[in-house]
């Protein structure tokens, strides 16, 4: 028997709609398709892409399937989207289909809150593939080889042919009587020639792929996206490993500094990390690894240098100048990527030894070099940047807060996972929620600066981040509980074990305090030095943004109260998602945008903190909290 | 008290001459500076090349010192010669310089019997030194780089610095104030830009230079040249270690084919074997395997496609066709050749699937493509070429002898080694001569065909190769006894246990001569067959060339005898070296050389012997022996 299937077919308007009968064990996709409907579908149907997803919106949502599971991951199937192709639906449901591809492919890029004032992105990742039929060389007498036939039916020069294709060619050529596709990549504007990066057996000419990598000093994230739609496949994010020799970029480059051996220790830890990334995300996706043809690799001046082997110690050092700036294009094997071998690998170029190519692609996603107003980037992680500017000109300083934020450093701080405390308000006692509402198993950084937001309303900590003891009495009795000396130290208890279900106490201490004040220093130091150095008041400044996994997390009226950033209407302060790795994606689809950075890059002005003779006195006011009224 | 020394200062005369008293204590080339007489001393007089030596004429030879021994070796230590910057006499001796560095730069690249015609060299290896002093980044607002640094100082671009001269240049440009030394290497007529290949602390300037690698089948040998001065400082050469999975070339085809793990292998051993090569190299001349800045290999196609990883399995099928053939040039670190990491691996072209860089090379060293008269070059060897022409055109084939001059196949057969009989004479009786004068283990090539050419002549075998048993009766006595049937077998006694103080019998059997048959005809024919595609006939003929390991020790009367080679006058027959060896030798010193080998490839004709209609006629007529008369 027949079911009733419902679809709305405008992504953006629910009026739209078409009613079907589904014949029992169809999909909605092939029923959608059947009659006409379109609902794109990148990868044939077979659960190996999230293009045909649908929302449901009325009837029983039907159980996910695993390939819901794995390609939409746990949130969207708990918003109620399933795959189209997975999805056979046993009675009357209504569906609405997801945004098509090529607005998607936008909306992706531009995800979460949105980066803004970005358009269209023109995808022209310069990975082109090609199913072209070779003559084998056929003449005994006056010989030509396989490559030339190639070159010649591709047209281009045997020299465009890196060593990784040669190796592989003559089995190619001779496997498929049909035809071999051919991969090439050209740089835009005919800055140089074609080159081929792989030549593959029959035809493969849909497969075409890409990942983009944002190696933060903490975390890194690499995302795999289908060259031609733009289309995000998988996302696969991790701690660095590198962390274990040293929390922040200072400790870090003093591991390795004058010793090679631990040079190369962080170089192969990162190297293993993003192949292991490579072989997680084709896991997710069904993509082979193979496919991959296009890397683009972001990421603070440290985290570039350890990537490719280069020596970071003179970074650690005034004047903390680079090794290299330039943007570089190299082959996959080179950094034994296992990838396709003769991948382009392209590392966005660099601004000084503390502004890296992570900011060039903040400055690049949030398209701050683009219009008139002055907007201000706030890229918040262990190693953070702050840009500032417009079209006409562009300043940049590093804002290392430390991993205090990331709950490093901090007594019963953590990362923001399962059970850390994200959300506090204070009244005349402290409520938390934690992440996934499970038992609270320490407190992480939005939980921070929620906390601190709400003690300083409250009275029980002072501009100065003092922990006001003395002053508890005049506190409600159940908040004045929580405010203790504890030998020489000054606590605030924010759960006593058994308090919503907390399995041990949690408390801040007056060097949790100090911990947090260094950090939101370097940040609000850093947006001031800037605005300071370009002349720029507040009431300049048309828009801030907020980057950066915790920045995203951060409550804007406590990030407000705390004084971490400047005191700006809250309606020009925005979330613009992780914009680092948005920047690397935006490079990886559209070779614009890659050669984009390089002029981006090139225009930033490095204002270094440390040597403007007017940081100390900033910094140490930037140190306080805003005083009341 | 001081000691008489007599220096001829004319390497070729022994007329002018200068006496000086030699303090005590004193090197002889440390006197000879002083007195203004002219020795060359490239290393600086530390005993670290061989361009000091002497030869003591008169007077007692003072013992070699371990840098003689390291320098010079064995026979010329033994022939009187001596590094006179390590040379301190202590009476009156009298020595002759050495011919000076740009004479014997010559002489060792025409080294042996010469290469003939071969002007002067120009030497221009592409490779340049320079002490730059590279001012270290200041500023810390805008900020610059190390690389930016030193392409300013260079006038290059920092894209024509490699990977991991980035990766040391931190280091290297801290280490030494006074500055450091910049390898470049830029490809003559301007055909691509100056490429940084090493940066090193302080002045290197002096230590510049490069390897000559010769890959055959059965041998390879490695030469470490001085590039400024073309001088030869070190010669290693050894078995190829890939003949233990196949003598000739079909046979190690066929071990690779289709199988992606016996490639490997193949790849593996002989890039271990290189990187042995240049370990031995860099010990017997104290030169360190970071100053070689540039390798050119030559090589058989198959060799050529194994060294770089590239599947030969269809060069092995019809039409044999190379999978590519032009020129190429790599870093090092892509082969992982333990010199320079970014030091210029160059390759030279193919012309086909079975004439190789090594026939390129050949040509190129006998400057075959100069002249107006026809010329032939035979390079014997286990996959053989010949080459004919002028330079109107020119023609290639190639001549698969297999292994069987190098011993192998044949039942006492060994190779060109100490106890190897590498002459021999028949009269009434026959009469060996083994190498270094030691116990007759086996018979080595050379005497192969001066044994066939003495038993031709005597009649113990007649002109299609049968051992005539049964004519023995008509012999001498002792040759008599040493023709025998043996069963089936038919077989001359070379020596009996005692003879010749050898140790065992040695014999030569009827299948014996059958394999130097195959040999010889597949050389005679692949040169008869270029003369008729050429039309040229034996009186056009000005010159024809031996060269290759074994083609040097051959006696050309008996390669006559046996028509090894066409029936020329002998003062028209000469020994050219182990030209491919030559060739890539001239092809390392000068930029000129390499670019010449690649017009040259262009303009060789390849033959295919099994494709040419008259081929078998020739082969099989090439099989058989002259017949007398």
């Amino acid at each position: 028997m027949a079911v009733l299937l419902t679809i709305l077919t405008d992504p953006r308007d629910p009026t739209p709609r078409r009613t079907l009968a589904l014949p029992p064990n169809t999909s909605i996709l092939k029923s959608a398709h059947a009659a006409s409907i379109e609902i794109t579908a990148t990868c044939g149907g077979r659960g190996r892409c999230t293009s045909c997803r649908v929302k449901f919106v009325a009837g029983t949502i039907p159980p996910p399937t695993i390939m819901d599971e794995i390609q939409l991951g746990n949130d969207l199937v708990r918003e109620g989207y399933r795959l189209s192709c997975q999805c056979v639906p046993s009675e009357a449901v209504t569906v609405q289909v997801a945004p098509p591809l090529e607005e998607r492919a936008f909306q992706i890029l531009g995800a979460g809150p949105g980066v803004v004032g970005m358009g269209r992105v023109t995808l022209d990742s310069g990975i082109r593939k090609q199913v072209v039929k070779v003559s084998l060389p056929r003449e005994e007498h006056h010989q030509i080889s396989d490559l030339e036939q190639l070159a010649a039916a591709l047209g281009v020069t045997p020299t465009d042919v890196g060593l990784a294709v040669l190796q592989g060619l003559p089995a190619a050529l001779r496997d498929d009587p049909a035809g071999v596709t051919v991969t090439t990549f050209a740089p835009p504007g005919g800055r140089g020639s074609e080159r081929v990066v792989a030549v593959e057996r029959g035809d493969t000419a849909g497969m075409k792929f890409g990942l983009a990598v944002d190696i933060g000093t903490t975390t890194v994230v690499s995302t795999l996206i289908e060259l031609d739609s733009g289309e995000q496949l998988a996302s696969v994010s991790s701690l660095n490993p590198q962390a274990v020799f040293g929390g922040d970029l200072m400790s870090r480059i003093a591991f390795a500094q004058f010793d090679p051996g631990n040079l190369r220790k962080l170089h192969t830890r990162i190297i293993g990390l993003l192949n292991r990334h490579i072989e997680e995300a084709c896991r997710q996706s069904g993509v082979l690894a193979k496919w991959i043809y296009k890397v683009v690799v972001v990421g603070n001046t440290c985290m570039h240098h350890l990537l490719l082997g280069i020596d970071p110690s003179f970074v650690g050092l005034a004047p903390y100048a680079p090794v290299m700036r330039h943007a570089l294009v190299l082959p996959a094997r080179e950094l034994f990527l296992k990838v396709a071998p003769e991948a382009r690998v392209c590392l966005l170029p660099l601004v000084a030894g503390f502004v890296g190519a992570d900011a060039v692609a903040v400055a690049l996603a949030t398209r701050i070099y683009e219009g008139a107003a002055i907007r201000i980037a706030v890229d918040i992680g262990t190693n953070g940047e702050v840009i500032l500017g417009s079209r006409d000109r562009l300043w940049a300083c590093s804002a290392p807060a430390g991993p205090a934020l990331e709950g490093a450093q901090i007594r019963h701080g953590m990362r923001g996972a399962l059970g850390a405390i994200d959300r506090v308000t204070v009244d005349d006692d402290i409520h938390v929620h934690t992440i996934g509402e499970a038992d609270p198993l320490g407190i992480c950084g939005s939980g921070l600066i929620d906390l601190l937001a709400g003690l300083l309303d409250t009275g029980v900590i002072d501009w100065t981040g003092l922990i006001r003891v003395e002053a508890r009495e005049a506190l409600p009795p159940k908040l004045r509980e929580r405010v203790v000396m504890r030998g020489e130290e000054r606590q605030v208890i924010v759960l006593r074990p058994g308090e919503a279900s907390a399995r041990q106490e949690v408390v801040l201490t007056q060097d949790d305090v100090r911990q947090v004040q260094l950090a939101k220093g370097a940040i609000a130091s850093g947006i001031a030095m800037l605005q300071h150095v370009a002349s720029v008041s507040d009431e300049t400044v048309a828009e801030l943004m907020l980057a950066g996994g915790f920045g995203n997390y951060v409550s804007i009226a406590s990030a407000l109260r705390i004084g971490l950033i400047p005191p700006l209407p809250k309606e020009k302060i925005r979330y613009v998602g992780n914009a680092a790795s948005l920047g690397a994606q935006l490079c990886l689809v559209s070779e614009t945008e890659r050669q984009r950075a390089e002029s981006v890059a090139a225009r930033i002005e490095h204002v270094s903190l440390a040597a403007h003779p007017d940081f100390e006195r900033i910094f140490v006011d930037a140190m306080n909290f805003p005083r009341p009224g």
